[in-house]
């Protein structure tokens, strides 16, 4: 059987550019992992490790040209936005160079040996160590920033873990260079290029979860992909961590009293969100909960505005356009929905953006009538949802599976914490969050926080700072683990704690020596040292 | 049909001693996690939580004389042992007290807003918050310290988590006992039962890990039960993180030099580890790698006396002792290995402690034909091999699975990392360890820290320290996830992250406010604040 080749198509057209590669064997997939596998003792200097992840940003900046033009003749998300994506990826590189060389994410822990207690404690010294080989799921959406030199690949990296990347069958020629920059990176700082392998095809991302020398997975894509990569993670003889991002909702509610305040600001703050790159964002705003009467009206009508004006787009790929499509004409078929701005078919090869609107009602009936509406539809679509009160709130985020982000369009008196008024409650299975005072406010932001791993006032949840703070997570479908895979704590996915029990000195990691000869940040006896 | 009747059972004689419950409906479970549901709001505060854990344990040491005796009537396993385990369990709650005091678990994350950078850096603020109700399943072998009062229960009270337990049946009546004291103890601090749940039966323990109001679990058990709750949290519509700790070998390995010095102290001190508790230990040495010649000859004699001198015990219930008594037939019935002492029956009720041993070689074999001694074998027997090279420590090394510890017995020189003789390499498929030094001593540890979450040297695995530096965990089946189930860092299981994003000061819950009044350990900007 010949194999299969993969094709760098070019959405704009939908036609093949050029043949990039072919998809990997069973045979292939093992030499890879075998290869990462192998290399993983050359990455247990952190010092390496830090160097890898900075020359990895310089060679990827200095070929900033090439990969833009690659990565927008295959995306055709433009290069303006992949500029910003490239520079998003090295900045994050070097974040995790810093990472590694703090040290903190090593988590030393240092009891000292009480022979006075009862019973007598041992000597212990406890620190984290990687996990061994991850493998990565690139994403369609962000052929850098979540694909091949992205955060799973640079967080493992961080780690001390040797990656082999399933690329995202949009991008396979922007993955290629991307991974024979990484490979040079690693060469030139003296690892072998088996610390990155780079597969393509389906077939190889199933084997890949599968093989018994894979230590864990990092994912973002689809609840239907990333649900049957986790359930074979899960069903492996030895199973093992599963970090995926499947997807999200991002639900934003509007008060009244923003409504009231700032209606045209945030019609058009939600038409710039919901159409950034084409909707083809994991945070992109999905579900909307305004207010009827007047200053809902302003905001319906300031967003119709601004919809309309916006450019048709193209998609990643033209199944992503079939889906997109079909996914909007089924929404739109269901009963109270209307299309302010109908969403479809732009040219041949384009979509325009568009809206939908519905009584908050509907969404909280018994029997799930309009669930549909609380699923994500990846693109330039959003569901506005005109409430009536506090109840209908409730009753709505009551109905919601996990996010990676909730937003609160709150008034000024809100924001203060002043307003007394009644709040809405419910949402969520898990947590009560304690957010500050009792106004209304205060009582909408907790109702929000079971929801999503980010929650966000006055803005809007496009745009994932990449900050030691952020967390880009949520409860299921939004991530199938309580990790994030933006920001700094994203090391922590591919790390597993040992302790040392009195242990001769001369036999310890130096990270876990008395004299502390790395300068790390310790806790010592229960206490920071300093 | 009528509810099913819960027996307390004396193991040492078969007999049943009164009912104390009935096994719990698919009705009486919905209840349990609903009122424990229902309670979670009522441990958002922090002081209320050490309370709970500190009156939980001033309870439990004034009952101590009744929790003793209705333990050791259920569990045989004996007023001393008992005791300390009491003590074990509320040393824990207290330092759980103390850890959420602190406040550090909470990983408070502040970044200020950047609008100099590109993108501009919004305010970020992330911790960790509650996941909701935790499932509890309480362990055999320790009717306190992992079971009602146990590690789990107070880890995820500490969380902010209450707690449904699902009883083991060898103890019900201890279980009912701890979990009326643990609901005392809530009540006294103004918290609702609700926030600890206990049911009985089998299906209720399905039931449990599949209700959708449960946020996680936490297990203590054998790999058969815990592989089957794990597999049915990670098939649930919305998976779960479920922490188990299934089973574990905990190879020894002793040196030549180690047996040289130390022949009689090593067999005496083995024995007395693998008979501890009569062999009921998850950490019990089950498999030793000791030399060939004289040396090792000289261990296995003092071994041989020892275990001979060991009195007969009652293992914690009669399916317990079946299981044993066919483990040591099967595994002695293999090629090539002896029984210097038989393990076997006892009296009627009884077992008696033994070892078996064999050439390493065997355990090598390809075709696995002696696996069967590289698992876990409850009860009170190990497996002495005896090896021949460093070959043949590291082909042994190789082929086990994952575990709670790994334990070296090193000569003197070994240990101060004079000697640099060749070392075993192999073991594990995770991790490479950079442990100190190039003598053979760091070398075994390094061969060794794959294997397991906990490596000792010269010491014995039995006896796991309540201390913030411990791990207790390892790579599966030792545990289903990376996490620890003792020491400070256990409570990390049962949070996830959430980060609020520009969001008003008013509204902030104060573990984010920028004056931090609750003075809590904090990074700030990416670096600790103090």
């Amino acid at each position: 059987m010949a194999a299969a080749p993969v094709w760098s198509v070019d959405p704009r057209t939908g036609k093949r550019r050029e043949q990039v590669a072919v998809e990997a064997t069973a045979a292939e997939v093992e030499a890879a992992v075998r290869a990462a596998h192998d290399a993983r003792g050359a990455l247990a200097d952190r010092r390496v490790r830090a160097a890898l992840l900075r020359r990895a940003a310089d060679l990827l900046d200095g070929a900033g040209e090439r990969i833009v033009e690659a990565a927008d003749a295959e995306s055709a998300l433009g290069p303006g936005r992949l500029t910003g994506e490239l520079s998003r990826t090295t900045y994050q590189l070097r974040a995790f160079a810093d990472v590694v060389e703090e040290g903190a994410f090593l988590d030393v822990l240092i009891d000292h040996a009480d022979p006075g207690l009862t019973p007598p404690r041992p000597d212990l010294r406890r620190y984290k160590i990687p996990l061994g080989v991850v493998a990565v799921y690139a994403a369609s959406n962000f052929p850098l920033a979540f694909s091949v030199p992205g955060g799973d690949t640079a967080s493992a990296l961080a780690a001390g873990c040797p990656v082999v990347v399933k690329a995202h069958p949009d991008h396979p020629a922007t993955s290629e260079l991307s991974a024979a920059l990484l490979r040079r990176a690693a060469n030139e700082v003296g690892l072998p290029s088996g610390v990155i392998g780079l597969v393509h095809g389906f077939e190889a991302g199933v084997e890949l979860v599968r093989h018994p020398l894979v230590a864990a997975a990092g994912f973002t894509g689809s609840v239907r992909g990333g649900r049957a990569l986790y359930d074979a993670a899960a069903a492996r003889p030895h199973p093992i961590p599963f970090h995926g991002e499947l997807g999200s909702l991002n639900p934003v509610v509007v008060t009244e009293a923003a409504a009231d305040e700032r209606a045209e600001q945030i019609g058009t703050g939600l038409a710039g969100s919901m159409t950034l790159g084409t909707g083809q964002f994991c945070v992109k705003p999905g579900l909307v909960l305004a207010p009827r009467g007047p200053a809902g009206d302003r905001l319906e009508r300031s967003l119709t505005e601004a919809v309309s004006n916006t450019e048709a787009g193209v998609l990643l790929d033209h199944r992503m356009r079939d889906a997109f499509l079909d996914g909007v004409r089924e929404r739109a078929a269901l009963p109270d929905v209307q299309a302010p701005v109908t969403p479809g078919a732009g040219g041949e090869h384009t979509v325009s953006a568009g809206f939908l609107t519905v009584p908050a009602a509907r969404l909280a009936e018994d029997g799930g009538t309009h669930d549909l509406l609380l699923e994500e539809c990846f693109g330039p679509v959003t569901v506005l949802a005109r409430y009536t009160d506090d109840a209908e709130i409730g009753a709505v985020l009551a109905r919601l599976p996990g996010n990676l982000t909730a937003t609160l369009q709150l008034g000024a008196a809100e924001c203060a914490g002043g307003d007394a008024g009644t709040g809405a409650s419910g949402g969520g299975t898990g947590t009560v969050a304690a957010t500050g005072g009792t106004g209304r406010g205060a009582r909408l932001l907790a109702a929000l926080t079971p929801l999503a791993g980010r929650v966000l006032v006055n803005g809007w949840p496009t745009g994932v700072a990449v900050a030691p703070a952020q967390h880009h997570g949520g409860p299921y479908p939004a991530t199938t683990s309580t990790a994030t895979s933006v920001g700094g704590t994203a090391v922590e996915r591919w790390l597993r704690p040992v302790a040392y029990q009195d242990t001769p000195p001369a036999l310890l990691p130096p990270e876990l020596r008395e004299d502390n000869p790395l300068n790390l940040p310790r806790r010592v006896d229960g206490r920071p040292e300093r």
